[in-house]
C-alpha cells in the first residue's frame, strides 16, 4: 500500500503533469561573502547525468504542492549541501531574476529536455561547511572570475551558465 | 471531436492537477504614468465572483505549457483590458514580488481556496483606452491613496490587497 | 593646526556644500530572521532630537570620500548598533529602493530641513547583539505589524516610517 | 553678475566639491523593445573624449541640487537622444543596480579619474527619434550580441561596458 505524503507524486505522474502545465522551480546560487558582505566565491555541484556526463549545477529543484518558496529552498539547499552549510536565504521573495526552461531548444536561454519549468533564482549565502550528498559529488567554491570564464562555463547545461552570469551581474562581480 | 490547443487542459484536467502541483500565474498591476514616469493612477478591475459579490482586481491569470511568462502576460491584458490598452509589460523578467497563495488561510497573506498557485507580480503602465471584456464589468483608475485606503482595500480578495500595497511601496507611492 | 582625515570635512565644510549638491546617504532597516529567512523583527533605534524631541530612526548616514556604498553601510551599522551587533549586509550593491530627502516639505515623502540628500536604502540580517551608541539611547526590536502601527509610525520623523513601510513591503511583511 | 541658477554651480566649485564628497550620479541604458517588451536593441552614444579619442557611452550625468532622480534622468535623456526621443522613465525608484566610479582604478569595475562618483543605473524604453545633440555625434542601436562583444565593450570608457553587460543580465538578454 503507498502512502500519500503531502506534494510528493505517485509514479507516472509528475511525468503526466509535465505534459500540461509549466512546473515551478527554484535555483540557488551558493555564495560565499567577505565581512562587508561583497561575493568572494560561487559555489558549484559537480554532477554525473544520467548520460554519465560530468557537469556543473546550481542548486536546483522542484516547489512540492503546499511549500512555501522559502521552504523549497531551504530543503533543496540541504539536500545538496548537507545540514551544516548554514544557507541564508534572503529576507525578500523577490528573485533576482526566473529562468524560464523549455523543452525546445532556443525559445530562450533556457532548455530542459525534460519539461517546462520555470524557476525563480535566488542567491543564498553560505557560511558553514558544505558536504553534497545524493547525486553531487563534490561542492567547488570558484572565484567570479573563474565562474564566468568558458572552462566552468562549458561545464553547465540546460542554460545554468547563463544564469550564474547573471547572478554574477546582480551582485557586481561580472567580469 | 475534442482538438488539443498546447497548453489547454481538457475539462477536469486543470482541477486533477490542482490537487498534485503548484500552479504557476502571473499578476499585473495597471499603472497610469506622468510624463516622468511616475505612477499617479492605479487600475482595478470590477469584477462580480462566482458567489455573486461584488470585488476588486489586479490583472492575472494562468501560465500556460510553452507559454512564456511575458505572452502570458500580454494574453492575460489584453483579454482584461481590450485590444487597445497598449500595456508596457517591463523589460526585465525580474517580477518586483511573488505571491504565494495558498488553499489554507494564513500561511501567507494570500489565499485561494482553489489550489496552491504562486504568481510571479509586474507592474504594466498601460498607456491605451482600457474596455475590459469577459468577466470584468469595468476597470476604474484609482490614486494611490485611494488604492491603499480601507475602502478599497476591503473590496479586494484573497490577499490582493496586500499585493496591491507592495505594489504601491515599489513604486514610491505607498500612502 | 588641523589634520586632514579623507573623506571628513573640515567644521564649515559640509554645510558649505549642502546648498550647492545633493548628499549621498544609506539608510538600513535592521531586521531579525527566522532559520528559513523570513523577518520576524525590525530594529528602530530611539533617539532624541536636536530638539529635545523622542523618535524612533532607522540607521542612516552619509557617504564618505572615497568610501565605498558597501563600507558606509558598515561603518553606520557598527557606530549605531555597537561592534558585536554581525550585521549581513546584502551580497547585491542594488538597493531596495531610494529615498529622496528634501528640505522642503511635500515634494517627495521625505523631508530633510538640513538638505538635499539622496539615501540607498537597504535591508540587513543582524544576528548578533545590539550596543546602541553615539546618540541611541537603545535599539528595540519590534514585530511586523508593530512597526506599521500608527503608534510607531508617528514617532519616526523625515519620511521614514514610509521607508520602513516600503522595507516591510519588500519583504513581503507589510500588514 | 553672476545669476545664480538652483543646482547649477559657479566655476570651481564642482571642482572644489570634488575634492570633498561623492557626487551622485545617474546613468540610463537606452533600448528598444519588441511589443511583448523584450530587450531588442541597446542604444550606444558615440562620444569624442576631451582627449581626441572616440569611445561609446551610456547617457549619464549629475543629480543637481534639489532635483529629483527621475527629473536628472529625463534632463539628461533629452540633452543626449533629442527632444523627440519618448524616453519611458519606469516607475519605480529602485535602480536596477549602482555604478560606483572612483578615481583611483581596480578599487571597483567603475573608474572616474576626475572625481568619485555614484550613479544610480536605469534601463529606459525609447520609442521615438533619437537626435544626439551637444558632445555626441550619433546614437546607434546595437544588438544584445553586438553590445557584449569584446569590440563594443572596448569602446566603453570607465566600466561602462561591465555595467552594459549587467543591465544586459538584468533584463535576461546577456549572451
Amino acid at each position: 500500500m503507498t502512502e500519500t505524503v503531502p506534494g510528493w507524486l505517485a509514479p507516472g505522474e509528475l511525468e503526466s503533469i509535465r505534459g500540461r502545465m509549466p512546473i515551478l522551480y527554484v535555483d540557488a546560487v551558493p555564495v560565499r561573502l567577505d565581512e562587508c558582505g561583497a561575493v568572494t566565491r560561487v559555489g558549484l555541484l559537480l554532477r554525473i547525468g544520467s548520460d554519465g556526463a560530468v557537469s556543473r549545477a546550481l542548486v536546483s529543484g522542484r516547489v512540492l504542492l503546499h511549500e512555501r518558496v522559502r521552504d523549497a529552498l531551504m530543503r533543496h539547499l540541504e539536500k545538496d549541501l548537507g545540514p551544516v552549510a548554514l544557507p541564508q536565504v534572503p529576507p525578500s521573495p523577490q528573485p533576482f531574476t526566473i529562468a524560464e526552461y523549455f523543452p525546445t531548444a532556443g525559445v530562450s536561454p533556457y532548455h530542459d529536455p525534460r519539461q517546462h519549468a520555470v524557476s525563480l533564482a535566488y542567491i543564498v549565502p553560505v557560511a558553514g561547511d558544505c558536504r553534497p550528498r545524493q547525486d553531487a559529488l563534490d561542492l567547488i567554491w570558484f572565484t567570479p572570475e573563474e565562474a564566468a570564464s568558458p572552462a566552468v562555463q562549458q561545464e553547465m547545461t540546460g542554460g545554468q551558465g547563463v544564469l550564474l552570469k547573471q547572478a554574477l551581474a546582480h551582485v557586481g562581480r561580472l567580469p
